[in-house]
């Protein structure tokens, strides 16, 4: 005889515990939470989730998430359309954006090329990249990947494939973070912002 | 303009995000999961928890959580119907069903009394217990409540409702863990465990 009283139960349970991070005791404690709550609120989470899956599609341009077959960014006619920024998945879009720094468009590439993964550059959207430089013509490509081996390996592969002389690649700094002080940044990152130093100009 | 690229994604990140201990980010977090997922395993999630939701009750005789009208334990012919385990909760079913040392019936409060969150008797099946005690007859009830103040609280008002005299109530005893070294037990614990000692026999 199973541990749970009741069949739906056991099997939203582990259903829920199939979640990244969510193990068995957590998954009761929320399965039990939806059934304290009141059923519009649960069926209006299920029902979120159904939708969003049936729903969301990649923009055919930048394969960013989106609702329809082109994304908001891309539609947009007040974005800089001479400024490409290439990030590994759309939370890179979201945190860039947020920045409020940036007016171009985006290129999600959905990783970085990772061989212990088994993640080579055909896993990625990096065909469509070179497709889409072929078509439209950027003054700035700005290589926005992760600071890790896995993205300098990534920024390098493109920056290879990209053939530069055509087009100025550049890539965002690395460094000290804002309000760090010097005592605490790891020495490869203190390291690099010294050989990476800028002129100070007022 | 949202921070999202799609609005699919946001409401789903939001519905996510009213759970427990889940926050924003990782309701993102395991959106972009669903997504990434086969269509039907993220179907088959959300229709276990519509599921759930629709078909689970509350066993009329012990309130514990059920597919039925009657939970498997009540309606199982092979249980000791002498005996009856109050509980604060169906977690606690489980625990208890779990330690294989009980064999008898149990009666789910719903929660304990607890003046400070606005849980009174009335708010518990309190009410449906003395009714209960009058049909069925029990020899022994065991209190099987935290062993905290509110579960102590509760514990000292069944026993004033149930009036003993008639039916033997006993308590779970409450001392030192198993497997602990008594160095390591709090004060409380140790000093109830030295007042409740029992006789050591071999």
């Amino acid at each position: 005889m199973s541990d749970y009283p009741s069949l739906l139960l056991e099997n939203a349970v582990n259903e829920l515990s199939r979640l990244p991070g969510i193990g068995k005791k957590t998954a009761l404690r929320l399965a039990l939470f939806m059934l304290r709550q009141e059923k519009s609120r649960t069926d209006s989470l299920a029902n979120s989730i159904l939708r969003m899956r049936e729903g969301i599609q990649l923009c055919q341009r930048c394969f960013n998430i989106s609702d329809h077959d082109v994304c908001s960014i891309c539609a947009n006619p007040r974005r800089d359309e001479n400024t490409l920024c290439i990030v590994e998945d759309m939370r890179d879009v979201m945190a860039v954006e947020r920045t409020a720094a940036f007016n171009g468009l985006y290129h999600v590439l959905g990783g970085v090329i990772n061989p212990i993964e088994g993640i080579g550059p055909n896993d990625l959207t990096i065909t469509q990249l070179i497709n889409r430089l072929n078509q439209e013509v950027f003054q700035e490509i700005i290589l926005a990947l992760p600071a890790t081996v896995e993205g300098d390996t990534t920024s390098y592969y493109l920056y290879r494939q990209i053939k530069p002389g055509k087009i100025k690649i550049t890539s965002i700094s690395k460094g000290v973070a804002i309000g760090d002080s010097l005592e605490y940044a790891d020495e490869v990152t203190l390291g690099r912002s010294i050989l990476n130093r800028t002129i100070f100009d007022l």
